[in-house]
């Protein structure tokens, strides 16, 4: 080895290449990849072959004891029986890295899972990074390394470009890769992590996103292994302005069969990942298209300053259709200012039948006949200040308002996206992102004046001098043995965390209740509380509005009478008495724990709604106070604080606390499963936890989450 | 004239042609159109110019006058100012209808509005039919008709196909028409009716679903003129298996502002649009993309006899990413029948490391190196009886696996969608349904499956022996110049027509109320009747669940007393003593009517969920009980019905015929302008309107809607 490189530089970088399994047998993937990597690869390449011989140009080492030592990255294709011992070997002479293109490990069931479980303890002892097994291998172009078969040698080599792609799947990597060479998207590397017996996607992300001449990231990813260090790229990403653009596959309950045996990977909730990629500033995407379609928007590195768009067409109905995707967008499409627009219309040619409005409507006069004037007219509505985002509409032919569009584009720095009937060769050439829909073009815009107007990342504060967990342990220590708290201890609970909760008291007869009811002095419900009646409806162990000392004298007799009839085993172990508060809204907030990104916490709409239809937020923990409120107002496309009886500035800051208590609730007590507060009451200013219910982890409550 | 034809049929399929303004100086549209015409159309061709000569092939006439008589069809493209004159001179010569190319009428402002109207009045005088102004002509290809400049004459002449565009925008009609010809779609007509000064799209639609090679039509509209002859044109193209793909622009205020600087046309509203469309069978498409996705996929004219859709791909992320979309999109992804599965499995090379479940990943092992193996394979899962849709990936590159893909659909009668990197000649020249994006290729199936499983479009029975208008007529008079009805007369309106509403008496003092509480027999509430006070809880005007005659007696002063203070101008009528409802669900039913269309139902949830959320969907009136309980159990993707909590059988049929009684209403009482039921309450097997509001119409409350 000549000198220390970080571990995945050697391998994803290298500056010498052993091919382990070389050939030069047209049709075999070993001479496929071999001619791949002396076509583009300025440094030392060994093929290793065991019959010797010149392979190509050069000669064949018969093993790799015959290498010289220190090679920094070796491309192994041998069988699946062979590739431990290969990386053993690889890992005595100095060799830093493999790409493993073999099939036959995990992703073929119970035998390849111990095969690969063999070759992770090889890769342990040796500390050969290995990336694969059953992957496509790699390309990173700005070193000339096609450590690959994602292309044929025979495609022209790419130029390297801005875009980096990484896809665990190696045979839809490569057709993404197909992909990007025909829309204009221009990679400059692409690796494929395959079953990731170690090196992983993250890993490699983290890796990519601080190489300077990567300035965009396209991810498809199956499975996440390592969330930490997702996080961690996301946020390196945001503070270096490179936006990341995620396809997740398997999201439905058919596909994720299909990937648990494609890769053999647990795929975790869909719904989370896209919460903690909205948190965390990465762009998910629900198809392939519309990856490119943003790597192509994105790879020219223009920020927009707002949401502004002009549209200049043609056509007057492309114009309409534009403006239609723009408003569903959420962009404006705000009227010329007069100056311009005077200056603009006295451009036209005469007479002329047109519109100069927003969108600009120039009519097919203006392309062919007059390209002067078209590009005049094009560079004067990119300088208009109050304009952020620009399309125009043209067609796939050579042409002088063609060549207008290229000059213009060049001549600004605001995005311009181009609706073109197909693509453009000098389009392309020059970067000039092209769209073969209105809609899609349009998106392509927003996703650019959505990631240059983010929020700045939040780093949560400490929480501090908070609830000490060994004081609230005697709460969990109430449900001695049960699963879940009780709704009294529940609240209590939350209360501790600085949760705001109805104002209540537990009672065991019907003198206390209505000693209880006295001090709250409103109107009171009262529920029994038993560890066998989390629905308490169903058995009449609620009594709602209960006014007068008599009422609740009554009501708390029948109540009783009613719970031992229709819930005769229920144990009631006491009685609650609850002030009643009134609810203009009712809400829901809980906590969920997942199995790869660990807690989050969910708000939305409560109460009876919520059986019809679940609207809800995801935010993983640690979130701030700011980040709550953020998504609080991003509920409902904005409605939950726009509507008419929508929540108020307090309202909302009083939601947000209830989130951030149940969060460091969550950090603290890693015994504790699952929240649900089910409804939380607003009304004038007033957000009130009316019903909660805590769930306990079974297995152990003091342990932290990650070893559980 | 020779011999009576359909009016259009002399336009759109004439047997003779003038071509009025043709030219041969290049890159003139009288030159455009003049080659268009001569390359393709075998009947005579009569070139007019005022200087004469040579125009190609053939002498120009000089003037109209000097055509022959009857010519069935002029191509008019003299200057706007010309252009009455010019018509008033075809009608004198027995020319059938003309193709008005010419611009500078509506669409420019008043004074072209004012030369429309002088144009509209020479055609009622002539009954010359025109198609235009401001339009860019059509195409008929299956008679040689090329009367446009939508495409270049040096493009090669398409093959007629079975797919028709009907565009209002002759820019973006010539747009999609190149599109199509780029992505596989097979047009054989293309027609852009501009600003309608006569023919409008619907009269075209209604014209060509009769055309027995039309078996697909593609609309692209603005605005829509005639929505009886179109309803009536998607009504026969649903009974003759032919859909219908409509893409409408100006969904947004912003393009409808521009929509109307463009065709300077009313726009209609879009979500009643698309109601009536899914009412009568035709798809309404988002964005142009996906009208050309199901012209293709449609234009073999398969059918589907379910929704389970097999996926075959040689790259797993693929497979993956394809189940997803089917997830998403609601179909089923089934796993492949163990005989089934054995047999392709035994077609497999060994070894083997992809996987016989749905999707059946081949890997890349079987696509080049086995492509008889592929064929065989894909034969085998196309046979499937239990899967209805299918899909497989390839690579845009000649090759064994796509000439076994070829053989495999031509051998099938299932519909076939085919994922490729790019579009291949061959697949075209066969009509291979070929996608670039895994999300477009599911849709389209999806769509297909949808088409197929369509139910009936029923004709609403006559509503026969229902409520005489005269006898309801003293319910509206009870307004006396107000524009509403009180919340009591409103529910007995719609009591009236058979709508179940609550219990409730009209009381003038504490003493009526207190014996109309007893007569109830139940809770009651108490509601301040006046014009004045839409909104009762905002000013105390309402009283919930009083329960003894002391309650009710104290709560009506109150009541009373409250409103004087809070509303001191309203005049109180009466007051309402109302049962109390228990209510699981809260919806809303209501009567809105469109400009366009006329009278539509609307039925959502209701209750405060209302003013965060608008859930609901609406019906055109008439409808049928059996379209209103379809309706119903398709709100909210099925979840109204579905859920825990939900409505039962009997709670559907019960808000089905609040639904019919509301639209019968509408169509008896067209001085009713609104209807607003909310909420109407849903509690075990009762629905009921609670509250309801009826507007009238200040303009004339006998008048027929239509005379508004």
């Amino acid at each position: 080895m000549s000198e220390p490189q970080h571990s995945l530089d050697r391998l994803l970088s290298p500056r010498s290449i052993a091919v382990v399994g070389a050939s030069d047998k047209p049709g075999r993937i070993g001479t496929m990849v071999y001619q791949n990597v002396i076509r583009a690869f300025g440094g030392r390449v060994y093929p290793v072959n065991p019959r010797g011989g010149i392979l190509i140009d050069r000669p064949a080492m018969t093993s790799i004891d015959d290498l010289p030592d220190g090679v920094d990255m070796a491309i192994v294709m041998v069988p699946a029986s062979q590739v431990a011992g290969t990386i053993e070997q690889c890992g005595a002479k100095g060799i830093g890295a493999v790409t493993l293109l073999s099939s036959g490990f995990a992703e073929i069931g119970a035998d390849g899972a111990a095969m690969q479980a063999s070759l992770r303890e090889v890769i342990d002892r040796t500390g050969v990074r290995v990336v694969g097994p059953n992957c496509i291998g790699f390309m990173n172009l700005h070193a000339g390394v096609m450590a690959n078969f994602a292309l044929p040698h025979t495609t022209p080599l790419p130029e390297p470009g801005p875009v980096a792609l990484v896809s665990q799947s190696g045979g839809f990597g490569s057709y993404i890769t197909t992909k990007s060479l025909l829309t204009g998207v221009k990679l400059g590397w692409f690796v494929s992590t395959g079953n990731e017996v170690d090196v992983n996607l993250a890993e490699v992300l983290a890796h990519l996103v601080e190489h300077d001449e990567v300035k965009v990231l396209m991810v498809f990813s199956e499975t996440l292994r390592d969330p930490d260090v997702f996080i961690g790229a996301a946020r390196r990403a945001a503070e270096l302005d490179k936006p990341i653009v995620l396809l997740k596959a398997g999201r439905s309950e058919e596909a994720a069969r299909a990937a648990m045996s494609h890769t053999a990977s647990i795929v975790g909730s869909a719904a989370v990942l896209d919460a903690v990629c909205r948190q965390y500033g990465v762009i998910v995407v629900d198809t392939m298209e519309e990856m490119l379609d943003l790597g192509l928007i994105f790879q020219d590195g223009r920020r927009a300053s707002g949401s502004r768009i002009g549209i200049m067409t043609t056509s007057g109905g492309a114009g309409v259709l534009l403006a239609d995707c723009a408003a569903a967008e959420g962009l404006t499409v705000p009227p010329i200012p007069d100056r311009e627009r005077a200056a603009i219309e006295a451009m036209m040619p005469q007479p002329f039948y047109g519109s100069i409005a927003n969108p600009i409507d120039t009519t097919a006069q203006l392309g062919a006949a007059h390209p002067g004037a078209y590009q005049m007219v094009l560079d004067a509505l990119l300088d208009v200040d109050e304009l952020d985002l620009f399309t125009t509409v043209t067609w796939a032919q050579p042409g002088p308002s063609n060549d207008a569009i290229l000059s213009s584009y060049q001549a600004t720095t605001k995005p311009l996206a181009v609706l073109s009937t197909g693509y453009l060769p000098e389009f392309h050439a020059a970067g000039v992102p092209t769209y073969l829909d209105p809609r899609r073009a349009v998106h392509a815009l927003n996703a650019v004046a959505r990631y240059s107007l983010r929020p700045a990342l939040d780093r949560p504060a400490d929480p501090g001098a908070g609830t000490d967990p060994a004081e609230v342990r005697h709460l969990l220590a109430r449900a001695d043995g049960q699963r879940l708290l009780l709704e009294s201890d529940s609240k209590e609970l939350l209360a501790r965390y600085g949760a705001q909760v109805t104002r209540e008291r537990t009672v065991g007869n019907a003198d206390e209740a209505v000693e209880a009811a006295r001090e709250l002095g409103t109107a009171v419900a009262l529920k029994a509380m038993s560890y066998q009646l989390p629905h308490k409806s169903d058995v009449g162990a609620l009594r709602l509005n209960l006014r007068t000392a008599a009422e609740v004298r009554e009501a708390y007799d029948a109540m009783l009478l009613e719970v031992a009839e229709l819930a005769p085993h229920a144990k009631v172990e006491s009685v609650l008495v609850q002030e009643m508060v009134p609810a203009r809204l009712e809400l829901t907030c809980g906590l969920q724990r997942d199995p790869v990104f660990g807690p989050v916490v969910a708000v939305g709409l409560g109460g009876t709604t919520i059986e019809i239809m679940a609207v809800a937020e995801l935010l993983h923990v640690p979130f701030s106070h700011a980040t709550a409120v953020r998504t609080i107002r991003g509920l409902l496309g904005g409605r939950l604080v726009s509507a008419a009886r929508g929540l108020d500035d307090l309202e909302v800051d009083q939601l947000a606390s209830l989130m951030v208590a149940i969060g460091r609730l969550a950090t603290e007590l890693p015994g504790v499963a699952e929240i649900d507060v089910n409804p939380v009451r607003v009304s004038a200013g007033r957000v009130v936890a009316a019903d909660a219910l805590v769930v306990l982890d079974p297995a152990d409550s003091v342990q932290p989450v990650e070893a559980r």
